[in-house]
């Protein structure tokens, strides 16, 4: 396959991360880094002569509430990555530039406000993207929307009409294909299968809800029930992640921790395999790292649940791009926009 | 808008309908019939001195499980109803056959196993209406599939592209229309709504698995468990809608089942809404017809759960096309086919 590479970008809270990817969906160069944490919060009350003090503005200036300088640093560092990214690649034309971000956002127009980037509130990210690249295509989806089309395109779930692409970490999110196609939605936000219900009398979420599979299976939430039995009380912030690990090497409650999320992520799928009648569902992410300390009471609970012949079929499955695949889904935003992006509005 | 019309036929465990449909959804001739009763079982085990006996067969020719004359004398009915209708609108040229009929079946080839039609086992349905309408268009789809397609052309989800369309009665089934199309899902199952999870220690349910909406929910599921509670004790078989009507007339326990139930749609349908970002959710079907009763405790749990600004959106409502829903819908199979009827198998 020939024809321009696109950049690919994938924004988190922890990290931003850039490609430049084939058509085909090689990856040419690829670099990360870490997303700069926000400024420390100005005192509030007392200690500050003038209300608009800091920097010396003058105090008619109203200080929005988003604090830009933090926006700006953000900003500023995806542009030094992505201008590093492109000239490692030789500096080559683009096809066009794919995002995933993390959500919520408005959508298509890519206004975000990342729930782990408390710094980036309405930031206008595709009218940036596009006043740096003009005349090139500027398409941005959720981060787990990206996971899944990359898992879709080039993964896991190349081949299948009807996947759902999860990812199960810090949030658990996920993208919906059927018939072949991106499922967007009225608004852009299908394919929150952290929200759907798992324990209705369940742990309250952070979307406000309660009892919602992410509230359950997400590292965070694993991480603090752990401990709540007893596991490593002496650490300050173990993660999901030491969590997989611990119950890798055989602890008890991390093993524990490991199968209440594999309940709740089978229940999950079950109520989705059912109403979307799906072929393939992929599983990426931190948590998904445990592997079958995971995957065996999912695919348990899951039976259970999911009797008829044709829930029965569907494939649960571990994602096969690793970190990549959310760049290259973003970069099936610009080379497959026939089946990855729904929205008229195609620059 | 101008053209031959389509018969349309819906095909349940308890009647047969069918109608003359204009290109608009306008219904020209319309009736019902009930659906015939399997024969009784033949004796097993003595009392016939041949393997083969009844009806003089010789003893060679084995009888198929499906005992074929139950099946034929539900068949016979059906014609005769649909040849009734399409004198009773003049005999007019047709555009093709559009048939909504319970589930399972193979689908699109639609050999039929109704649950609640249990003389039907592989019956060949498509098959034998193409033999019958040669050179038409002959579809068949899920009849609660065909009640979401017609809400959505032509009812109460009409100019919405993300609706839900779902029906409460002897069981819970539903149809799911995303980006303005029917999505069928890998073997065309997409829209099982009633086997969405709401309760994962719940009560066993009719597909195998455990706390399904449809096990809570549905109309005697309701009655049982009302009865259980005590009311209409005295009675052999009081049916969901005796429920809903004695639930409007004020009987506490009728109330209650209704608020169990409401419980029970808002969880299903806040987790729907989270994967899939629906416009509208479109419910119907005769435990529906409990009203307020029912929608008052829907709408609170579905609050509860539900607070993502694009979830809060959604619009609950009642269907708006009463019976014939599932008749307009079928024959949006023939007029809408574009939208609605996926298979690459036209005819």
């Amino acid at each position: 396959m020939t024809g321009h590479p696109a950049l690919a970008i994938d924004i988190g809270g922890t990290k931003l991360a850039a490609a430049i990817v084939h058509p085909d969906g090689r990856i040419a160069a690829h670099d990360r880094t870490a997303t700069p944490s926000p400024p420390p919060e100005r005192p509030k009350g007392g200690g500050e002569s003038s209300p608009g003090g800091v920097g010396g503005r003058p105090p008619t200036m109203n200080r929005p509430p988003e604090r830009p300088e933090g926006a700006e640093a953000i900003w500023s560092a995806l542009v030094a990555l992505v201008d590093k990214v492109f000239a490692d690649a030789g500096a080559p034309s683009l096809a066009g530039v794919g995002v995933g971000c993390g959500g919520p956002m408005t959508w298509p127009a890519a206004e975000v406000s990342p729930i782990n980037i408390p710094a980036w509130r309405g930031f206008p990210l595709r009218e940036r993207l596009r006043a740096r690249y003009p005349g090139l295509p500027v398409r941005v989806h959720n981060d787990a929307v990206c996971v899944a089309i990359g898992e879709h395109w080039r993964g896991a779930g190349q081949g299948h009409d009807n996947v759902l692409g999860m990812v199960v970490s810090t949030g658990v999110g996920g993208g919906l294909i059927l018939g072949g196609h991106l499922i967007d939605g009225g608004t852009g936000n299908a394919g929150h299968i952290g929200h759907v219900i798992v324990d209705p009398d369940g742990p309250p979420c952070g979307c406000g809800g309660r009892g919602c599979l992410e509230a359950v299976a997400r590292g965070p939430g694993l991480a603090a029930w752990a401990r709540e039995q007893g596991w490593r009380g002496d650490e300050d912030d173990p993660t999901g992640a030491d969590l997989a690990e611990d119950a890798r090497a055989g602890h008890p409650v991390a093993a524990a921790a490991m199968r209440r999320a594999g309940r709740a992520l089978g229940l999950a799928i079950a109520s989705a395999t059912h109403l979307c009648d799906l072929d393939v569902v992929t599983v990426g992410g931190g948590v998904s790292q445990a592997g079958d300390l995971l995957f065996t009471p999912l695919t348990e609970t899951f039976n259970t649940h999911a009797r008829m012949d044709f829930a029965q079929r569907v494939r649960i499955v571990p994602t096969a791009l690793g970190q990549t695949s959310g760049l290259v889904g973003a970069a099936a935003l610009v080379f497959r926009a026939s089946r990855y992006w729904g929205p008229s509005d195609k620059q």
